[in-house]
């Protein structure tokens, strides 16, 4: 008896895929490993796949063989589709009768324009179910062996973004709640996000870590402090996607993976 | 081909679990459907599973025939194993040579103690591997088609833990951060936590949300306000496990859901 098999014994069954439905779905981090079932199911259901640029291909090579790429993210040489665009394809999508899988990189709801992508299904009336997935913050750290949280370190944890338009943001607010910091599309600006947090009050000798590509062969983790990270990032080379996080916590990867090497990097 | 098989055919293969090695899994939300495929095959190679009360019995019936079930939560009538009871048993487990699964509801590194865990495995030498999973704050918020973060509502979204002993811990800095709550094992202890968040300034109006056993048969959602949930839940008589979920956010719900009740709530 294969898993699935196991899986669907012991529920009512996988969940049917019914034509003129939006499945919005988490693809996870990148390793297909860390996709749920339920989006798995998605793939092997879906008549039409729209995908972003931070779905891993080895997750898309898990779709059947009726489904139909789309692309729908930003990527270099064409211009990219607007969310309106996006959002407005779905419809169609499902208006004229596909089973359509929305599969973004993470969690559909954690910084991905999910719910804006729902509020338009659900304005036009298009039926539609969200499955989370592993988000990437909660994924890197966990790729990093830095756990987001450990009794008499922290009672909290922050997930941000670090991208937008917003330049003005204030990170004070953030700085002072006294909480680790997981942030999300930061690369581009970490120099002037890092300068930003110590100007806020943020400790430059605050632990730091960058976690790119996590979970996939390209994966990277630098540790560092809030002052060096920025030039560090840079000088090693370090490109989005990547998570970075910021507080004591980065500390505890040390003990996890320190002088031992306990941590198994891949069992395969 | 099944799904199983597509996802064996595509990787190098299924990640293989060896004799003596930890993995610290996490178990999702509740619903199987939202279980990790590494998670599955944790259980499905694992001699001996530890699990807490909070992971699914339809999770657990995917074990494979060969496994061995420890429970290893916190539940009535026995005294429960300390904390370094259970790290001292999957240390004892590892050496006598088992595959130790290590499943623990949601992600194992938010608010579970995994942290802990690892520490113990890797201070013993033991080799282990940590599985992310859908957090359960996540998965709550997914189920009741609240975004947990949306461009122009919020740009951070805050994780914390209502239990624990300390109860002079200074909500305030959370609350100024201004960004929504995701709060974890805060039941118990929500009259007296909802109240200091007001205290600290939060409005009382602030859109408040409960969502009890998300992604299980016995799911329960209750909208509110900070000011009504705790006598809410009470009279309703909402139970843990529960996430409660504080801030604008709350809103989409009714915009996802409202006059069209456009989300499946359950296509099987």
């Amino acid at each position: 008896m294969t898993a699935w098999d196991a899986l669907a014994a012991r529920r009512a069954g996988v969940p049917v895929f019914a034509p003129g439905h939006v499945w919005l779905a988490g693809a996870g981090p990148g390793d297909p490993g860390l996709l749920t079932l339920d989006a798995l199911a998605g793939l092997q259901q879906a008549d039409v796949i729209v995908y972003d640029a931070l779905v891993d291909p080895r997750v898309l090579a898990l779709a059947g063989p009726q489904a139909r790429l789309e692309f729908a993210g930003k990527r270099g040489g064409k211009p990219s589709a607007t969310q309106a665009d996006i959002s407005e394809r779905l419809v169609a999508l499902a208006r004229a009768g596909h089973r359509v899988l929305r599969l973004k990189g993470g969690d559909p709801f954690v910084f991905g324009r999910g719910g804006e992508e729902a509020m338009a299904l659900a304005a036009a009336d298009v039926p539609f179910r969200v499955i989370p997935g592993v988000t990437a913050g909660l994924a890197a750290l966990a790729a990093a062996a830095i756990p987001a949280t450990l009794r008499g370190v922290n009672r909290a944890v922050i997930f941000a973004a670090g991208h937008g338009a917003d330049e003005d943001f204030d990170w004070t607010p953030l700085v002072k709640a006294g909480q680790p910091l997981v942030l999300y599309m930061v690369m581009h600006n970490l120099e002037r996000i890092a300068a930003a947090l110590m100007a806020a009050g943020l400790d430059g000798d605050t632990p730091a870590a960058v976690i790119a590509s996590a979970t996939t062969p390209k994966e990277r983790i630098l540790v560092s402090t809030l002052r060096r990270i920025s030039a560090a990032a840079r000088e090693q080379k370090f490109e989005p996607p990547a998570i970075v996080v910021i507080g004591a916590i980065v500390d505890l990867r040390e003990r996890l993976i320190g002088e031992t090497g306990a941590v198994e990097k891949d069992s395969v």
